[in-house]
């Protein structure tokens, strides 16, 4: 379907992207990479079939990025212009909105379909080491159509990402991906990253089990690269900070008063809206 | 070490720890359970060797509770006077002072040496149907010496304990206790319950992955359960609340606020705390 694709960023989601396709499609895997050596080391290993250079990007059918937001940004809109027109590009950033604002215009004006892409899934871990081509398996795909986009193009990666191993693709606007991420993803690091903060938490070691272990995983996280997705969707982020600080604050009133029908009934609702919504 | 173990309670951790000892020792496990018909079942299915009557009490040498915090306490008040005086008796409250403060006194008065302990394991599920031989297998054993108990009873508990497949003992005072699990155990149930309450959790599906599961899991808990070991712990916990919510409003203020830098410091600080203290 895709004869030739690229890939820029070798990382951990890029170098996944890659053994991937190569493990499970026919399709021929150019890489590209800031730091040349990741690219030799992902020639050298089998998780690419050639160095992208500028001459070959033309010969792309599907390119896919594995890059920051703004990189990502950057990195397509100068870009563009030397890709085949009528080709498709796919990003993997974690937010939606500022990359839509960005690239939207400019792949109308190069003649190429630019679709949102989010892969959910990832590691505590950065790089081309660490990438897999089973890190994908059963996850879910989130596609953002753009003016860019038409639905036969939508059609042709959702069918592409499904022979991929993934487990199911979504469709989604750039505002219900962010406000979405903005609880499931961001909010779980933010809240993880502040939980370890407790000075308790110094002498924790034999009074925790599995509670504590889930709650604090995700605060070993890549600062640099959170920092920026999180201020590329602020407001939806800040907002879902101030919903579990109204929600934690009916808990500790309910607990300083001593008032046991209260935080029955808020522990009630909670367990209930686990046990439905999973 | 010790020949008859009288088990009260025999729920999900009661019920765990007369199988845990049925097939880790030569002990002989007596049951009671306020309802009947569960301790036939444990009779049925090998879980104990008897139905612990009144007159059987004085044939214990070591006594284990599992029963909720009030529960407990009023069982022991009441049974402790007909035990063997000088047995020894381990509660497995998730709350220390309160027992302690209860307990103490009577045990002195009773002739029967009273410590209190909490294994740190558990499951999402109440109830002797899930308990398992293996829930404490490699889980840490908090002892809590009181002015009832001696350094030889703690050391036979201690190897006792390890004997059943647990990992560690850890001794502390109440107080320490009760301060750290309010930060590893009890704020994580409250954290968890906040967390699902945002109205993105209502349509999750698709955009979540690891973090959300890993946030929200113990979510799903025994509220009647939990809001009594809550109140019987109020002031550390409300405290964790407190400082919890003050780190995620810094978090909450460097993103309003644009604040790359600063994100970054606050998110760098979590990063190296969790690979620090694990």
């Amino acid at each position: 379907m895709f004869d030739t694709v690229l890939i820029a960023g070798l990382g951990l989601m890029g170098g996944s992207m890659a053994k991937t396709i190569k493990a499970r499609t026919l399709s021929r895997v150019l890489g590209w990479n800031r730091t040349r050596a990741t690219a030799e080391q992902a020639l050298a290993d089998g998780s690419i079939d050639a160095i992208a250079t500028e001459a070959l990007y033309k010969e792309a059918d599907l390119v896919i990025i594995g890059l920051y937001p703004q990189a990502t940004v950057d990195w397509l809109l100068e870009n563009m212009p030397k890709m085949k027109k009528g080709c498709v590009i796919v990003d993997m950033v974690g937010v939606k909105q500022f990359m839509v604002d960005h690239l939207e215009q400019a792949a109308l004006d190069a003649g190429v379909h630019y679709v949102g892409g989010h892969p959910m899934a990832g590691r505590e871990f950065s790089g081309l080491d660490y990438s897999l081509p089973t890190l994908f398996d059963g996850a879910s795909m989130i596609f953002v159509p753009t003016k860019s986009s038409t639905e036969r193009v939508l059609e042709q990666l959702e069918a592409y990402f499904m022979s991929l191993g993934f487990g199911q693709t979504v469709r989604c606007t750039a505002q219900q991906h962010d406000h979405m991420i903005a609880f499931t993803s961001q909010l779980a690091h933010v809240v993880s990253s502040a939980y370890i903060k407790s000075p308790e938490a110094d002498k924790h070691n034999g009074y925790s089990a599995g509670s504590y272990k889930d709650l604090t995983r995700v605060a070993k996280l890549n600062e640099t690269m959170w920092s920026e997705l999180f201020l590329c969707n602020a407001e939806p982020l800040a907002q879902e900070i101030d919903e579990v600080i109204k929600h934690l604050d009916e808990y500790r009133k309910a607990i300083r008063a001593g008032d046991r029908e209260e935080l029955t009934i808020l522990l009630r609702n909670g367990r209930e809206r686990k046990e439905r919504l999973g």
